[in-house]
């Protein structure tokens, strides 16, 4: 008994460890590092430098967006890249904070009314990281990442668009050096104007200049360095190196004139070291609070995550499992929670550099994250005299590039119910805040394609020719027969349209005294819901006082396991055929 | 000029007099007017008797339940009727306070928080069907009745029966001579034992003899009369009586015996007279409190009327136009706020007892509101020394008539996903109130819905035999090709499926790798709206990567139209065939 139980126990300790290994192996991690070599590190190592130097300016930046302290910036660029690399299924993602996350960490904080009291605003970005880390976990381990989907592309196209104007309108409180508050358009432009006298001329003048030189920057660095010589790397380089140039000049100027006593605001003292470990609040109320934007945070960063991922990956034949994506985005923000970061998701465009710039593997995020680590450690009293008219500037000029007037005008010119769905958004953004105007876009595209399956497209159909194939007598040139009625409804038979079919069926009978038989053909009916069969059966019914007989065909598998669990088909005064064309021989012979 | 002036003056005259007369002959009531005769005369007058007779008691107990004095019941059965007789479509609805409208009074004036201020509530209760009526004539001359066709017929019967119970046991402190408060089940039941010791036992005796007694006379006395010779009309008249019997008895006993003395709450004083003519408020925050359960209000209603209507409207193969029906209970509402009543709407069981007893036009219900009426003027000291116990009594057994069990049962075996949104409505309802349970099943059932249509069925589809028919290769002997994946997806392509689409191809084809060309059979797809256009040209590349061709075949008109506004059909690697026949020869060939 006592070798038995020993060798039971071994066993277990063997299962024990298979498991550990096993859930290792399972990991995204597993399936890079073991085939890891040299010319990844060095491509990885390179990719890492040039997403530093692009980072560190956004993260300062960002965190200012956010109503947060520049460090936490910084915090939230440093473990949530590890925690990515080792849980999150892109090789190239990298995240950290970004424009549109921030500007709704700054939305939800503000409805808190902490004012400027930093260890309230902390404890609170730090348990609305956790909060959304949490739940992006959830969904990942539920395999429920679909539910983004009902953020339908008008309804993000909207937001972004909407987001990128917001956010540049607010910083230009930076770039002027006035104070304005408010959360939506009107409010923050009125509050722009009426504060307009208080500018400060030396701020604005910063601010203006670095605003024209980054797009310049953006527009004409790049051909200038490629006419020079320059390889077409090294201009890109070059390029993105613009931002951190301005800081050094314009800081630079600060210091060497004393701006700051002259009415230019600056950064000010960072604290030099590890980022801090934290703990998000358990209290029940903050989280009743914070509980609706945290998912909204979830869902809007998450699908800008998996669509840069997917995009990325793609061009590498490499798959995206969205579930994995949301547990990778889980741990990043748990992480953030844990060393006082904010929430976090994939960068669009640090992506895109970190993948032209050679990345592998997600250890350049990991070479990021150190790089940053080094910036919080050692170079914080650099950004001391660094004002905050430039941080706003790379701010204005990274979110106007998202602004896609293009993609409206396709869905304008698409669909107009699904531009209603992006116009709702974009007012709502504006006139009552970024929540608001996500939800109201869900609600307004969920609303519109209700509405349109309640009041389905139905036609008529004939024979084409001499084929067994029945279309539209409106469209196609087909055989009718003067006894049949041959019916295509083009939706589910579901409790909003199953009135209608009732309607539609009878209106065209009575109008028609030869009708004989009433053919449903049931091609686009993928389901039958209750108060359908409820229908249906009233329909029969009426047919059968109207001596006309009512017959199914082409109804799917699916289907015809829902209907034979009612009494129905026994009802049924005519057949069910299995295509239109048999039904059609059977009734004109 | 003079003279052309006078002209055009009385061509204009003329058109007005002209307008108005067309005005009149479009009332529904036009319809019957002109034919009206002697024999529908007395059929009118007979069901208008035995419909006031079984009238009177119940538009004292459903004020009882509305929480109103006993008048508002008779208030609310006179003035509405006669406006339902003008403006709605069926002959033979009869309108007036239901028990489940009478309900929902109850919980939207219990939340106003007025106590027993009779003028108060009573204000309360004519703005309430005031902003019913104006809603429900709003959404008629708007033809937007069919936004009742969202209250699923799960949801209804759910809710049906779950305030037929909630209705019979809020009844029981009648019953019991006990004060119970609470609006949901848990509040009621909770209520109801703690005060269970105060329960006056004379009151007790009447209630529960009372209950019986009605018990007995809808299932006993009708078989009764029957063997003792009565007619069947005689009969069921008889059974119909029955609560008259109970109340004429119970007043009696309580007069004779001063059991009033004895602790029997009575209705006491009825003021003798006309309805008070009476003004809804306008105070905006009445309104917007009133508001929403208005609008609950007009849909149940409006439902409740709708499906008794056409049911008996279908027995005479007339019909109902649902959006008349909507002008008519909204006349009807406006009708009893100028007049002291509350929220009505057409009853059930009145309007089946109207018919059965031969009731032919509106005019029925205009001379049961002349029945009323008489009794209001005249009859009204007679209801003294009536116990609330018997009016409660009488709710109870008709509630109860309501509960559908076999409903549920058949809604549970036909569709598991129709019976969680009745299950939801009933613990909605039981546990927080009737307007959550309502709103929790539409979500429920909406919710349900799309995310089925967000995770379609589709099939792998194969030629069936020799025909031009294909069907899925799961459940038909039908002939595939190994470089042809046939896919039929069963669902509209948008915004929630448009990644499910996309997915299941693309794991279809890298599984397979024979596969040449991906045939996309449209039969069922009534849309393609932005997002999933956006995904069609996404999985158009990346089969284009992987050098297989997009097809699509069976594209209906609509979707054919939306699919020519975007650049996709140029892009196709493949093309559009009109039938699914047509692609297998070409690309079998």
């Amino acid at each position: 008994m006592a070798a038995q139980s020993a060798l039971s126990s071994k066993t277990q300790r063997s299962n024990h460890s298979m498991n550990i290994s096993g859930l290792l192996n399972r990991l995204p991690a597993a399936s890079w590092a073991r085939e890891y070599n040299k010319q990844q590190l060095s491509d990885d190592g390179l990719a890492a430098v040039i997403v530093t130097i692009m980072l560190i300016p956004q993260s300062l930046a960002y965190a200012l967006l956010a109503g947060l302290p520049p460090q936490m910036g910084l915090y939230a660029s440093i473990s949530p890249l590890i925690a990515y690399a080792l849980f999150g299924s892109s090789r190239v993602l990298a995240v950290g904070p970004v424009a549109v996350v921030s500007l709704m960490t700054a939305a939800t904080l503000g409805k808190l009314g902490l004012g400027d009291d930093i260890a309230a605003l902390t404890e609170a970005a730090v348990t609305l990281a956790f909060i959304s880390g949490v739940m992006m976990a959830i969904l990942g381990m539920l395999r429920a990442g679909v539910i983004a989907n009902f953020l339908s592309h008008p309804v993000i196209s909207g937001f972004i668009t909407a987001s990128g104007v917001l956010i540049a309108i607010s910083q230009l409180k930076h770039i002027l050096g006035i104070k304005v508050s408010g959360h939506n358009l009107p409010e923050i432009v009125g509050s722009l104007f009426s504060n307009l006298g208080n500018m400060n001329i030396i701020t604005a003048i910063i601010g203006v200049l670095t605003v024209a030189f980054l797009f310049w920057v953006r527009k004409g660095l790049k051909p200038l360095l490629l006419a020079r010589g320059m390889s077409k790397t090294m201009a890109d380089v070059g390029a993105k190196a613009g931002p951190v140039l301005s800081i050094v000049v314009m800081t630079s100027l600060v210091w060497i004139f004393s701006l700051d006593e002259n009415g230019v605001k600056i950064v000010g003292e960072i604290p030099m070291g590890l980022p801090p470990m934290t703990m998000p609040s358990f209290d029940p109320a903050l989280w009743a609070t914070l509980a609706p934007s945290a998912f909204l945070i979830s869902l809007i960063g998450f699908v800008e995550s998996i669509s840069i991922a997917q995009t990325l990956a793609a061009k590498e034949r490499q798959r995206i499992e969205p579930n994995f994506e949301l547990a990778g985005l889980g741990a990043a923000n748990i992480a953030a929670a844990m060393t006082s970061g904010y929430p976090v998701t994939g960068g669009f465009a640090r992506s895109v550099v970190n993948y032209d710039a050679g990345a592998k593997t997600p250890l350049a995020g990991v070479f990021t994250a150190g790089g940053i680590l080094l910036t919080a450690l050692l170079l914080t009293p650099l950004f001391y005299y660094l004002p905050n008219a430039v941080l706003a500037a790379t701010i204005i000029v990274a979110v106007l590039s998202i602004v896609d007037i293009d993609a409206i005008k396709h869905i304008y010119s698409y669909s107009k119910r699904d531009f209603a769905a992006l116009a709702v958004t974009i007012l709502g953004v504006w006139l009552v805040g970024v929540e608001a105007g996500v939800m109201a876009g869900v609600a307004t595209a969920l609303g519109l394609f209700l509405w349109r399956t309640a009041r389905p497209h139905y036609a008529i159909v004939g024979r084409v020719g001499n084929s067994e194939h029945f279309r539209n007598i409106l469209r196609h040139a087909v055989t009718t027969h003067p006894a049949l009625l041959c019916l295509r409804i083009d939706e589910s038979l579901y409790f909003a349209n199953a009135r209608f079919l009732e309607d539609t069926v009878l209106a065209e009978v009575s109008d028609n005294p030869d009708i004989k038989h009433v053919i449903l053909q049931c091609t686009a009916v993928n389901e039958v819901d209750a108060s359908a069969m409820d229908a249906l059966e009233n329909l029969n019914r009426r047919l059968i006082d109207m001596k006309v007989d009512l017959h199914l065909t082409e109804v799917k598998g699916p289907v015809m396991d829902q209907l034979s669990r009612s009494h129905f088909l026994t009802h049924l005064s005519g057949d069910v055929h299995l295509t239109q064309f048999q039904a059609w021989e059977k009734l004109t012979a």
